[in-house]
């Protein structure tokens, strides 16, 4: 069928574009990624360079250029450069010259292809297609097959090699780049980065078949090394050759050039055959688990696939790294985790891949040193995660980040030091972790610490108001960042409640289960034992802002009401300039009621037990306020819009964040200054999210289990398992109904709520009404 | 001798303009303006309008425009209109047509005189002078003596009468404009104001001597109403004519337009010798309190007197009003009262005239209730001044002052939220009225009611924290405008711990000596008795930034020290339009450490007992990183450096802050888009602070008074008297000594501390060193 943007799609595995469009070159590259969570490439074309971005990005890699303020994951030297050049014209992509353009990401096995036929201005004409992996068996290689054929006499020279000619957004990164030819034939760009010292290989090598080139050499050109193949060819005849990339570095492997080396050379003696095999294992096992089948509805259902695809290949499953916000397609947001990470992405994976859930756990666990370092630096104690965290949690947000494009002036953005509720997101993640998983060594090896570290933070961190007898949490911003510097925001302090109330329910299974391993974690953290009394204090007595007694809504913070009520339609016409920011310090929303994400909604999303009156009333009221300037906003948008009964919102809502990335729907490449493109991860896994806690109406319960659908109305059935506790659910959703079943090697019984059914359904059986 | 600024002055009692400089209109204007505290009438010429700031501002006339967000004072129609016609040609004031031009400010008595002798373009000549004063006496009168003689024969035109053609900061305040003429031959302009409704009267008359007019009669023209006498002159002939103008309002009397007529007709009765006679008493009876003699420094002489001529004539003694920011000089600052008042204003007049300081803390106890509904509004109890106070104390202050030049949109400025340090400042204003006076009646009648409201209003405003054990005081601004929204700012911590010791102290006395009237203290304002505990223990524990153990400095606020350490000068080259304001929210200086005014120096100039090596390193810290931008800032630096024995440096901001206005040496008529002229009358009070508590080392003890002289070097002697608990001293320093005579009718003994003696001092006895 075809879908917006230029696209289409055959099965629902697969994103096709109609035809070449150069104006939408920073989309194309990001929707037609492909990657492994090691690394990401970018959906462009091998002769392309930083003009089209092009990008290699490696996690792992941090690195600061010189002159920036910011940490980043390097680009990689381009491994999959290949250009043709027929009588001397290079078959460059322009409209005039290509005929049958294909260009096609298939999902399900994460394969980027393209043929063009191309026709040069004195009758010459070639056809090549090409065919791309970012193995999965193996994450330091991308594999790929690459043909061309002459469709006229001609000399074709074939250039392929590693291009050092790359985009990277803070600058330059590598203080050394050596190019290497190896007697086996392989090329090699060995590089260091200059802040970190990270030693990075990028190796190459091909295996030709057909067509004996008529000369060969090897040319180094800069920070690229190539090599050039010169065929004189008749009309027919063709070339193919497999080429394998090899990208390992420092942080990984002892000698990353050796390693490498070694690795690409035992692909090639493979064939690609033999490493697509390999590779195709763990996507079937991804899809197992997670995939999202809808029938009725195609477009719901490559939208489905294709960000479930993207949430898979952003996140690190080889290791404990965070998820970026722009995953891996990208340098923008730093390679890093944000608080997207648990409330976004997580949520996925804990209920459908707990190996890779634990991972993403894990990292915070790994981090919380970094954590300690920020707090203790910003003059709190226990754990104040970093609002950008990399490899070690130290933050990474700079105090200067977006620009006033008015002025030329920096903007000092407070997201480093006032968004405390990423420690609370943080205790959020882990509790879903340990909730689906039922994970209660992780709890007491690695939970536990995090938990009271936040809940020692929020003590340095809240204030007493003698007058009110109430705690408050001052000076923040919540999710919405448009207004900054604000007192008790609802958000915050219902997470912050959240967190500390857990603290307290693990400290006392421990006192009561594991005495000894209590009393270890407090002396090897230095918390007194009678801290749980002033994180039960705090709990009792911190200000939540109540549901509005008369109209039920919830002020996101003190004084928001008395801000300006005006929509965000009417506000964009003040703008100056459209690549404003709207935020702090003097953006346009700062005085207004206009939210960049409503972080009422945002609450009501994520804890459950609010009466449904209350969701209407407070969607009701902050949907029209809500210029969704976050692609987080759609998603939670959708979901709380199906509790409260707005099911066409909620449908728009699930269409508009499932199609931000590929009907290029958020229009803000660039945004105070700063180019904000790339894959929002954040917005990939919330397509989860509404899909599965929304139109399924799924909820974890202390029971158990539980559904309550609001399927769209066109929607003929919706298919999709959980892995909750040990236990693999099927579910089936149509509008006539529901049915979960029990997969037969389930260890045990599972406690299911339905609209009107309940049961504990054991192994092979199945529940619905 | 020679001033600078195009002055000069003969006697040290008079300011003479050299010459006539169309580019000083409005310094010139403020600087040579007379008035009584009622109203102020800026040093215009009589043909003046708008385009040259003319102005008469009366004092309780707040009004807000149409489509203004700012309430205040009116500038009323200008009476004092005149201007002469030589064979049709006017008489208009331009350096090419003027010859013997002298202007003069007599300080002694509030004269303004000028004479001029014209030419015009076809052979006219005439002379003319004026002199006029703002009656001391009814300060409703302006009074005039106005004289014109033909230097050549011609047909002279003098038009004289209430010109309605007036400059108005905010915008038009009168709804209603009605001229009228009596039979009496009274002029008269009867006006209402837009949004308060006060009637307005002003009534002008003239006495006609020496010739009689060809022809006379009537012209009502727009909103002005005048009378034209036409005179056929031969040279040498002259016209003399004494003109009243009265000013009432219905604030103020029951029928202003029939009491303005009356006092009109009875002035012109009396006649100018016996007006005269009758407002030189106030006059003398003010320099006989406050004159400030100074032999060996002729400059010093007449800035010292300039300053206190400005302070007194600001400074409404007839009714319990505001010190406006610019006294009457303009409409800037909404003719309002800001913490200058206490601060700034204050000191001179509750040691040498305690029934104005009487009359300036009475009004903050009138306005008590405006401060109990501000402090309501923002969620506070007890009282929270207003940072801009007019008649009720409401606060004056918009949310949106400055506006942001670079791209013309409004700055949501925080002073009048987040400036709290304003209501320890009435405190510190009460307190020292009643240290001076020994007024113990007032504080149990009113000072004591602020006490209270104050320390209620703190108890609501401060954080507990828990895990540091210490109140804070968070989102503030201090007298340091450049740094809003800071945390624990040093002078806001330590004034308000004054508050709360002050009030309990009182709180104790009056429980003692006085409980019947503290329980009905109590029960009027709702107070309970055991909030003196909480005021205690907020006193006790309220932290206070301490000096460094190291460096001695005191931080400003919390994170000071990280700021960017930069250099005024340096810092200002980074403007990208002179006319930015510094300040938040993104102003130049907001991330750096460069202070408008140093927090810790207003601190150390205000509180004693801080150890001199505390005092000289905070001023060697500060002083370098202090812009001045405000106008309070210089004298402050004076006193400080005396405290601190930069003797030099002392004498050079002494005549900084003497010369703002008379030197115009602050360049700041505009700052983030607004008009900021006018008269700076905290800096003309600064001045007699710097002098006396800084020269002479005056200090007001619990047991008497204490002088630490540190007389500029070139000073022979420096002579003035103080009022102090009832008793006068006249004090005379010298290079070689200082001597302190108590005068004969002295009630009784008071005890004085001079370097290496002290006594008891009884009437008419001297100690002297």
């Amino acid at each position: 069928m075809d879908l917006k943007n230029n696209l289409r799609t055959e099965t629902g595995w697969e994103v096709i574009e109609k035809s070449f469009d150069p104006a939408q070159v920073v989309t194309t590259g990001s929707n037609f990624m492909i990657g492994n969570g090691y690394l990401g490439y970018r959906g462009t074309f091998e002769d392309w360079g930083p003009d089209e971005y092009v990008a290699c990005i490696v996690t792992d890699t941090w690195d600061q250029a010189e002159g920036s303020s910011m940490s980043e994951l390097c680009n990689v030297p381009n491994g999959l450069y290949t250009a043709l050049r027929v009588d001397g014209e290079p078959c460059s992509l322009n409209p005039a010259s290509i005929r049958d353009y294909r260009h096609q990401l298939d999902l399900r096995y994460g394969v980027n292809t393209r043929s063009v036929v191309w026709e040069g201005q004195n009758g010459q004409k070639i056809a090549w297609e090409s065919r791309k992996f970012a193995s999965s068996h193996n994450p330091h290689l991308l594999v790929q097959r690459y043909r061309f054929k002459a469709l006229a006499n001609g000399v074709v020279e074939l250039k392929t090699g590693i291009s050092g000619d790359v985009w990277s957004l803070g600058g330059e990164h590598f203080s050394q780049c050596i190019p290497l030819e190896f007697a086996n034939g392989l090329l090699a760009l060995s590089l260091e980065t200059r802040e970190t010292g990270i030693s990075i290989a990028v190796v190459e090598g091909i295996r030709l078949e057909g067509k004996t080139p008529e000369k060969v050499w090897t040319s180094t050109e800069g920070k690229s090394i190539f090599r050039i193949f010169r065929f004189r060819m008749e009309a027919g005849e063709d070339v193919v050759f497999e080429k394998v990339v090899g990208i390992t570095h420092s942080n990984e492997v002892e000698e990353p050039l050796r390693s490498a080396r070694e690795e690409v050379s035992d692909a090639l003696d493979q064939g690609y055959e033999a490493l697509w095999t390999a590779h195709s294992k763990p996507w079937e096992a991804f899809w197992d688990g997670a995939d999202l089948q809808i029938e009725g509805d195609p477009e719901a259902q490559v939208l489905a696939r294709f960000n479930l695809y993207q949430s898979y290949i952003a996140t690190p499953t080889h290791a404990n790294l965070p998820v970026g916000a722009r995953g891996l397609s990208c340098q923008v947001y730093q390679g890093a985790a944000f608080w997207d990470q648990e409330t976004y992405n997580l949520p996925m994976f804990a209920f459908t891949h707990q190996e890779i859930a634990h991972r993403l756990v894990a990292y915070r666990y790994d981090t919380l040193d970094g954590a300690r370092r920020k707090a203790r630096k910003l003059g709190y104690y226990g754990a104040f995660y970093a609002w950008t965290s990399g490899k070690t949690g130290d933050e990474l947000f700079p105090d200067f980040f977006f620009t006033d494009v008015l002025t030329g002036r920096p903007i000092r953005n407070h997201f480093n030091c006032w968004q405390i509720h990423i420690s609370p997101d943080v205790v959020y993640g882990i509790w879903l972790y340990y909730q689906a998983s039922g994970n209660w060594e992780f709890m007491l090896e690695q939970g536990a610490e995090v938990l009271f570290e936040v809940a020692q933070f929020l003590v340095s961190r809240v204030h007493f108001k003698m007058d009110k007898n109430r705690y408050e949490i001052l000076r923040v911003l919540g999710p919405d960042e448009y207004h900054e510097n604000v007192d008790n925001n609802a958000y915050t302090n219902y997470l912050s409640q959240f967190s500390l109330v857990k603290a307290c329910q693990v400290f006392d299974r421990m006192k009561e289960e594991h005495p000894g391993r209590l009393a270890a974690l407090l002396e090897k953290t230095g918390i007194p034992a009678r801290a749980r009394e002033d994180w039960n204090d705090i709990a009792d007595r911190l200000y939540l802002p109540a549901p509005d007694p008369e109209t039920g809504v919830i002020e996101q913070f003190d004084g928001y009401f008395g801000l300006e009520d005006i929509r965000p339609d009417a506000l964009r016409k003040r703008l100056i300039d459209p690549g404003e920011y709207w935020g702090w310090p003097n953006g346009i929303a700062v005085h207004t009621q206009v939210l960049k994400q409503a972080d009422v909604i945002q609450l009501l999303a994520m804890l459950d037990g609010f009466p449904k009156e209350v969701l209407t009333a407070n969607y009701e009221y902050y949907e029209p306020r809500t210029e969704h300037g976050s692609s987080l906003s759609p998603s939670v948008h959708a979901l709380v819009a199906c509790k409260a009964g707005h099911h066409e919102e909620a449908y728009r809502y699930f269409l508009e964040s499932a199609t931000i990335d590929l009907y290029n729907a958020s229009k803000k490449v660039m945004s105070g200054g700063s180019f904000l493109g790339g894959i929002h991860t954040a917005a990939a896994g919330g397509v989860w999210i509404i899909i599965v806690r929304g139109f399924a109406g799924f909820e974890l319960t202390d029971a158990g289990v539980a559904f309550s659908p609001a399927l769209p109305a066109h929607w003929k059935t919706l298919r999709f398992a959980l892995k909750v506790r040990g236990c693999r659910l099927e579910v089936v959703l149509s509008p006539n109904g529901i049915r979960v079943h029990g997969a037969p090697e389930n260890p045990g019984k599972i406690h299911i709520r339905l609209p009107g059914a309940q049961a504990w359904v054991g192994p092979g059986e199945t529940l619905g009404v």
